[in-house]
């Protein structure tokens, strides 16, 4: 079923509205983009959207041709809001019920006399998905072709990725460096930018930061050629000694 | 310009390679939903693009259609990866250029010595575009039609929303009880849900915690009916004494 697309990259649905409302901080792009970089698999969208099942399924079912890993998170537990599993069954065309070997993990986790209907509600979702074992609250997540289900609450998302990582074909690691100037974006916007155009291939962000009273400029350089990096590198440190910047940190 | 839609909603688009590659923890849509709340204004979608100009302008261009409002954040900088403006230029087909006033603005917080091409950048955005002023740092954000495009450093974004409020024209304020029980969410998804169907207009979401050692359910009503949303909490009040089960917090 896994489709080879060119591109080595992901996007993140979110499915919540709690992150919509305020209410709650999302933490989890930056968990799963953290994981996917050391993979070598670049995240290139992130969508929030509501517990509602027209936004997700027009939403799976136009990211999953775009992108090479969809990641789901939220909607995958037992309240009535928790709509995610019906909704990526509905997208795909898929029967959705009880999971055989889902409903099993769960009986075993709660045992029999506490597997009630909540419970096994978690146990529904498309039958024939396979699954993303839970090493910390039992209920797994699912993978369907190529988008992946997984819960809202971060400590149990980042239990589930380690059993993941077998599953994910990654390209080559994303490489970074950062420099760090105590300077103003503007001050360097013209060099930065001269270098950025000699060196298409790789990406290199600004940042400005103030920390501890002091204000700066972070620059960092992505790519997965080390070569490149370095050499980018090189050319960057080179323009901020000419202008007598002074560096904080370089790693 | 205004185009006057039914619905009061609005959508977020983040701009920043940053935020996908999970260098940055982005804190911008939680202060824009929860200001966005006070007004009535529903925020029902996010995306996160990366600093790829075909990409901010498709995305807009299909979000400014289906929502009442688009604030985006990031990419209105100095450096040659801040190409928000010259996005949303070509996005609504404008001339892009030195903004009168937005350059008049910067040579005065700058000083004309202090003006270099990097800050004169920051004056470049479609040229009528109204702006919007930035109290911290000098350089403004700007409003086409229905797009609002705010900086990406959380601080200074947050300090330009208050002179925004009179430019926007929400609907009813959006409402909520929270009530915080020690249980676990199996316990209570099926009173919960009957609830639910009961009042459908109301939201209610359902979020497990664990805080200090304890764990349990937030159930947060949302609505902009407040006597709806007093007849959903007293039902689910009258649940949770049925059930025996404590209530921790309910405001």
């Amino acid at each position: 079923m896994n489709k080879t697309k060119e591109k080595v990259n992901a996007a993140i649905v979110i499915i919540g509205n709690e992150i919509l409302s305020g209410r709650t901080q999302d933490v989890n792009v930056a968990a799963i983009s953290k994981w996917l970089n050391e993979l070598g698999v670049k995240l290139e969208e992130v969508r929030v959207v509501p517990d509602i099942e027209n936004s997700i399924i027009r939403t799976i079912n136009e990211m999953r041709k775009k992108f090479k890993y969809i990641f789901t998170t939220g909607g995958i537990g037992p309240t009535h809001d928790d709509i995610t599993s019906k909704s990526i069954a509905k997208a795909f065309n898929l029967p959705y019920g009880y999971h055989k070997k889902a409903y099993a993990i769960l009986e075993k986790y709660y045992g029999k006399n506490q597997f009630n209907i909540g419970r096994k509600k978690m146990a529904m979702m498309p039958i024939k998905a396979s699954l993303i074992l839970n090493p910390s609250s039992g209920a797994p997540g699912f993978i369907v072709d190529n988008v992946y289900c997984l819960p809202g609450v971060p400590s149990i998302l980042k239990s589930m990725l380690d059993g993941l990582k077998n599953k994910i074909k990654g390209g080559k690691k994303i490489l970074s460096k950062t420099i760090s100037v105590q300077t103003v974006e503007s001050e360097i916007a013209k060099s930065l930018e001269k270098v950025q155009q000699k060196f298409k291939k790789v990406e290199i962000g600004s940042y400005p930061f103030f920390r501890l009273g002091k204000i700066g400029v972070s620059m960092v350089i992505r790519s997965i050629d080390k070569k490149k990096i370095d050499d980018c590198h090189r050319e960057i440190v080179s323009f901020l000694k000419k202008k007598k910047l002074k560096i904080i940190d370089n790693k």
